[in-house]
């Protein structure tokens, strides 16, 4: 399943989308049980299948399976419907899968033959780092550039979300801890990152997480290796490799993190970013308004979003 | 004010701290509200006096000032009472007064006196690092201390907690944005912090943040300098300081950060540790089971709390 956020009459809802059309699935969770003639319809679909999406998947597994459920009642009888269940989704604004995650870590220096063409050993442990979640814009909407910094970086990074609450979670079963996977930009004001030793600053600017376009669940994207990474700048490819390229496994991250905190469902965790990012170039090259960044990852589709520089001082 | 989150039979609710005892401010104000007649006096409260701390800052100077008003009307209808608005602090769980901050910033070699006696120069900005929610623990609770490390390390803090949602605010103008002043024990893994380039891993781990007692609000303390911090370990004095020496002054941090991102109410900004930490001792010292780690700072408080060694695995 494909799981979007979406606006609609100035609400944020969840739905699955598959070609071109969302099924809101808490309306389309009520109007299963309200045909079964269940007279709290509405409190147990808000319940099970709430319309934001953290709290969807702290529901978990058994929640997925109502909203699945859902999905086929209403393929089945979309004519009968009471509500504005389907949506074209031309007609709402996809947003940000996952709006508001307790936590957002982002894994530096992952990526095996970005490594070996820096001539860089493999490091020990991770290397891992903060973003808050103001950084998260979505997919349709652009990337601000605020005017206190001339450096704006992109980084393609594969993302994957907890879907069940972990602590010391052993590899071998890691992957059931996950709820499924999508794209973020891990864009970056790169001589903020590097003016102290923390990069925390260079990285938690407003508006540096475009996320999206949705979150494919693990029933659908069973093996997160073997994917294809490419961003391209403008329809330039600057960066290319493949998930399984990882010098740290999603299996591998959800065990090492989990022994460190309570990873809690909706929390994003970014994978690292491959070679080529602007500033390693030669020569660099940062980002400037206007330009259009877009990464497209196998299995999952495209985040595509444009720079646009904020007027006006600080 | 000095304002608490405490726990009573079995729901967090804040309310205001006195001569040791608690007043419920939502239940507080709907009291306040039906005396006046108001039929939809528990909506009301709910939606200007809500019982957690951070959707009550989001209210604002206008909650602050209801949630006053209320206060003096339970003190001189105290017998009058329909609800149980009253508790002896003793008789409840006294929570860290922020529990779910969208944001923890810490602020990294802040301290005039300690940047001196390493012989470094003053950091041209502030190195600012993440901590996320999940290490929060209250007054009342215990360190746990996981069996992932044997270089746990205490970190006296003096934090100041947001709001008003703050973008680029002039430091002159930047006090009117800070809600109030707590103490944080940043306590730190200290060889997970330093195994990478990025301190977060030893940073983050699971109830690393012991928050509280209390946090005093703006209007009880106008000026945060000239406050002596003082960190013991079972009563021996390991740092102090006074706020005065701070590089960073709470103002310059609100420009500076809000320069960077919106701060939200209920972001909590930690605002560096003075010399002493266990690792820079010689010899070096390092908490242990049964450690009790006391942070006494002027006009707000103390912070008290006792480690306890995790059995078990990883």
């Amino acid at each position: 399943m494909k799981l979007v956020s979406f606006r609609y009459e100035g609400h944020t809802r969840i739905g699955s989308i598959a070609d071109g059309q969302i099924i809101d699935l808490n309306l389309a969770y009520r109007s299963l049980l309200e045909s079964q003639g269940v007279i709290r319809a509405e409190q147990i679909a808000e319940a099970y299948i709430p319309a934001r999406m953290v709290e969807f998947l702290q529901g978990g597994e058994h929640s997925l399976q109502l909203a699945k459920q859902a999905v086929e009642y209403v393929q089945q009888n979309g004519s009968a419907l009471k509500y504005k269940v389907v949506h074209q989704a031309a007609d709402v604004k996809i947003e940000a899968p996952v709006q508001t995650p307790g936590k957002m870590i982002c894994v530096g220096h992952n990526y095996r033959e970005h490594i070996l063409e820096m001539g860089r050993g493999f490091p020990p442990v991770p290397v891992v780092f903060a973003k808050f979640s103001n950084t998260i814009i979505g997919p349709q909407d652009d990337i601000p550039f605020f005017p206190i910094s001339e450096q704006l970086d992109y980084e393609a990074e594969f993302a994957f979300v907890i879907g069940k609450r972990a602590r010391d979670v052993p590899q071998d079963q890691a992957l059931d801890y996950v709820a499924g996977y999508t794209i973020v930009n891990d864009v970056t004001y790169r001589d903020l990152q590097r003016r102290t030793l923390q990069w925390l600053q260079g990285k938690t600017v407003e508006g540096t997480a475009p996320m999206g376009p949705w979150l494919v669940t693990g029933d659908e994207l069973a093996d997160p290796t073997g994917l294809e990474v490419v961003l391209t700048v403008n329809g330039e490819e600057r960066q290319c490799s493949n998930t399984s390229n990882l010098v740290f496994s999603v299996a591998y991250l959800v065990e090492f993190l989990s022994n460190l905190m309570t990873l809690e469902p909706g929390d994003v965790i970014l994978t690292g970013t491959p070679g080529g990012v602007g500033v390693a170039r030669d020569p660099q090259v940062f980002l400037k308004d206007g330009d259009i960044v877009r990464i497209e990852i196998d299995r999952i589709g495209a985040l595509e979003n444009k720079v646009s520089k904020v007027e006006g001082g600080q």
